[in-house]
């Protein structure tokens, strides 16, 4: 992580501190500078406002754009969204704005330094989109966008053309009315939806042109319209394949059933001994390395206040489970799981047929936490295994994935901006939450630029992503200019 | 069952008993009864001994019409094998032979009534044989049938056209040299190999036709070719398909690992709860009506003596399994089991992917022995669930398919002279053992006609039945020629 003196100081008194430990509660608001500030960020917004059209019209065109990165007929597509995106750049007076070519879709680059002294904030984002399958779902054809009411429909549009062209248009603001007072650098893949590949190659081959301070990735979201969200923590993962093979044949069940143990019990057996009764996973020195949540961050936490019927209702289960003594949003975010993520022995077809399988499958997943480590995770996953697994059949076990979890550092450059900002866009107090899943692209910037990322976003969780009638709520996405356009001018 | 004055009393004095209660050391052989019947067996025996080659030719003639049931296109050849058996049959002076036409193959039927108030022994057999791939792994073709040292190797060989042939062989050496003692039955069926889906209704329609005292199975094999062997009692089934429902889709695992149940977890505990620690099955109810095999009867099956490194070769599992206090044989023929057949949920191609499975299923049987009812058993299941699943999840139990166990009354007509006749043809104590699978014919047999099986044959354990090299060990095939004549003149 680089550190540097806050632009602010460049208005006040010089402070002697390198690092951003202020917080929007403290900051010490001059009134010259307040109003300095507030004229700057009013200009900006004022130009948004009166440009709002256009800038939407641009957004419609490159939604038009079908990149969609699966398909190898969409090719010409993805280099179109890649074009699209480099000429946009250059015409806001991005510098070095180059289209990378990889092993599969381009990375688009560009920069825009105004002082190398100044922190540099890099955008991540991604122009290629999820295939539009079934498109018989849709109510207008996908590259098609309609403005229905306050959403915008289109493949993209959340995910995340809108989120990048967010991004375009607070930029375009401030520089039609003022000068950056940060350095802008983006990174804009083509191939998020396909795993991102080529990613942390490039990001390896280029950490001095990639340098920075932080990353804004708004890949993220938000919880709910009145709910603007920063994501400050992700879970990470150790995923296995564990094979359980018995007699080297699949045997008759009748002839040899009571002197053969069967694999596909003695896997139920082991899988449902991973579990306790209080819900906690019984691999041995599981929650050894697990950081304890302060019962600060569990206040804070429970502001989310997701409540169970909620849950209920999106996933359409009877009843919740999980990890007894915690509340939702921490046994999602701040607490490991471990789950069966596929199954498989012996016959499976519709009917019967009476068989002592020779070998069962499971993919099994734990979900991460600070400070698990996937070798640790391993390491217990064996020994359970060894001691818990019968003479009677042999195992193998498989780690093909893993990863730690994420945890920005909460003093991170410009976090306290970015909270600020969202804060008077939104007039509410925004929600810090710890994500479930994984965003690999932060991981990568952690582990090879040694930057954290502010993971958040504009989207939410009703858009769509990923399935037919992907929309954008535009109120949402102009708050997100707004935001932007407040958190780049706070440097 | 019927009963009926054995004949043995037309060369004695009349006996009052209407049963075989008789073992065969408790026959009081007299003198002459001994000369006579060991002069009619010698001659019956001395003509197989010098009619053998022309019998075992006829056999090959049959191995070569390529009667596999399952294929469409050896329809033709199915109608050519029972054509065969109507004409050997009508050679050897069998009436009322008759190829009853089914919904796919036919059934052959003939009967060989010498007095209508003697025993009459129904034997039964199958003409149809499994496919045979792997072609390419057969030393030589399928219907090309080789004789190599002491085996002859040819699909259907030892299962089961060799086994038709061995009572083929024996009636007509006994019909050419003397008179037939018993009334004898033939039901031939062309479906095992696919289910025998024709045959109950067969038996329902021809109850008259078929009614006898006992019918002769020789589809069950021997122990070793030293170890002549009598199976009776088989288990029954209670199959079933269980399935756990939980979310409505599959989720992403790390958006909702921790608050929504996973049902492969769940499944896999519910499971992995179906054994307790000595290996018994937990459901509610299970060893209710479970008849304790008493000291005699162990002792008895002790004698078997196979040992846990046979079974541990024959099967390739590093080490046995199964309920603790029982011995092998016990355990596979005279205690129920519960076996997983297959287990499927999410995602199970190569690779990963980070799922809750919406629903997992698994495919479960027991094995079931006297008196366990597979309605009860499917009630204490539905009981277990009751208890054991969580809130968080729905299940829904189908049983498939259910029958009850089969035991033979130890004083079943005949047994006692099929016994004796495998003693006197082995020169060893038969072995008298129960089997751990299910033959549904003697099932059947028993419910619709009314009739206990003998269950016997003259194959071996690696007489690769079903798999490439198929083949009958000719010098125990020649011994159950010679048990068989023995058997059908005790009468």
């Amino acid at each position: 992580m680089h550190f540097y003196i806050p632009v602010l100081t460049s208005l006040e008194e010089p402070q002697n501190t390198k690092t951003f430990k202020l917080t929007y509660n403290e900051i010490d608001y001059t009134n010259q500078r307040m109003i300095m500030k507030t004229k700057l960020v009013n200009n900006a917004l004022n130009y948004y406002l009166e440009n709002q059209s256009e800038l939407r019209n641009e957004l419609l065109d490159f939604l038009r754009i079908p990149s969609i990165s699966t398909s190898e007929a969409h090719q010409p597509d993805i280099l179109l969204a890649a074009d699209f995106l480099v000429k946009k750049l250059t015409q806001l007076g991005f510098e070095k704005v180059i289209s990378f070519p990889t092993a599969n879709h381009p990375i688009v680059y560009a920069e825009k330094m105004v002082d190398p002294q100044k922190p540099t904030v890099l955008i991540y984002g991604h122009y290629d989109v999820q295939p539009t399958d079934p498109l018989d779902e849709w109510n207008s054809p996908p590259f098609e966008p309609q403005i229905e009411g306050e959403y915008l429909y289109a493949r993209g549009s959340s995910d995340m053309k809108g989120q990048i062209w967010a991004s375009v248009s607070a930029l375009q603001s401030i520089l039609r009315t003022t000068e950056l007072p940060v350095n802008i650098k983006y990174i804009l893949e083509g191939e998020e939806e396909i795993g991102s590949p080529s990613l942390e190659p490039f990001l390896k081959q280029n950490k001095a042109l990639l340098s920075c301070d932080i990353v804004i990735n708004p890949d993220g979201g938000m919880l709910a319209p009145d709910k603007p969200t920063l994501i400050y923590a992700l879970r990470g993962m150790a995923y296995f394949e564990l094979r359980v093979f018995g007699p080297s044949a699949d045997l008759h069940s009748g002839l040899f059933g009571g002197v053969v143990d069967n694999p596909a019990n003695v896997l139920s057996r082991l899988i449902g001994g991973m579990h306790d009764e209080l819900g906690r996973v019984t691999l041995p020195g599981f929650y050894d390395r697990v950081r304890e949540i302060s019962p600060e961050e569990s206040e804070e936490l429970s502001k989310i206040e997701i409540d169970e019927e909620v849950y209920k209702a999106i996933t359409g289960v009877p009843a919740l489970g999980g990890e007894v003594g915690f509340q939702p949003v921490e046994r999602i975010g701040a607490r490991p799981t471990l789950d069966v993520n596929g199954l498989y022995a012996g016959f499976i077809e519709k009917g019967a047929k009476t068989i002592i399988p020779a070998y069962a499958m499971a993919k099994i997943s734990t979900r991460l936490v600070p400070d698990q480590d996937p070798e640790d995770v391993e390491k217990g996953f064996r020994a359970y295994l060894e001691e818990n697994a019968p003479e009677s059949v042999r195992w193998e076990l498989d780690l093909l994935s893993g990863a730690p979890a994420y945890l920005a550092e909460a003093e991170a450059p410009g976090v306290s901006f970015f909270i600020d900002a969202l804060k008077q866009t939104w007039g509410v107090q925004p929600f810090r939450k710890r994500e479930g899943g994984s965003i690999p692209v932060a991981t990568s910037m952690k582990d090879i630029l040694g930057v954290d990322s502010i993971i958040t976003g504009f989207g939410l969780p009703d858009d769509q992503i990923h399935s037919p009638n992907e929309r954008m709520h535009l109120p949402t996405h102009a708050k997100g200019v707004q935001t932007l356009i407040r958190f780049f001018l706070s440097f």
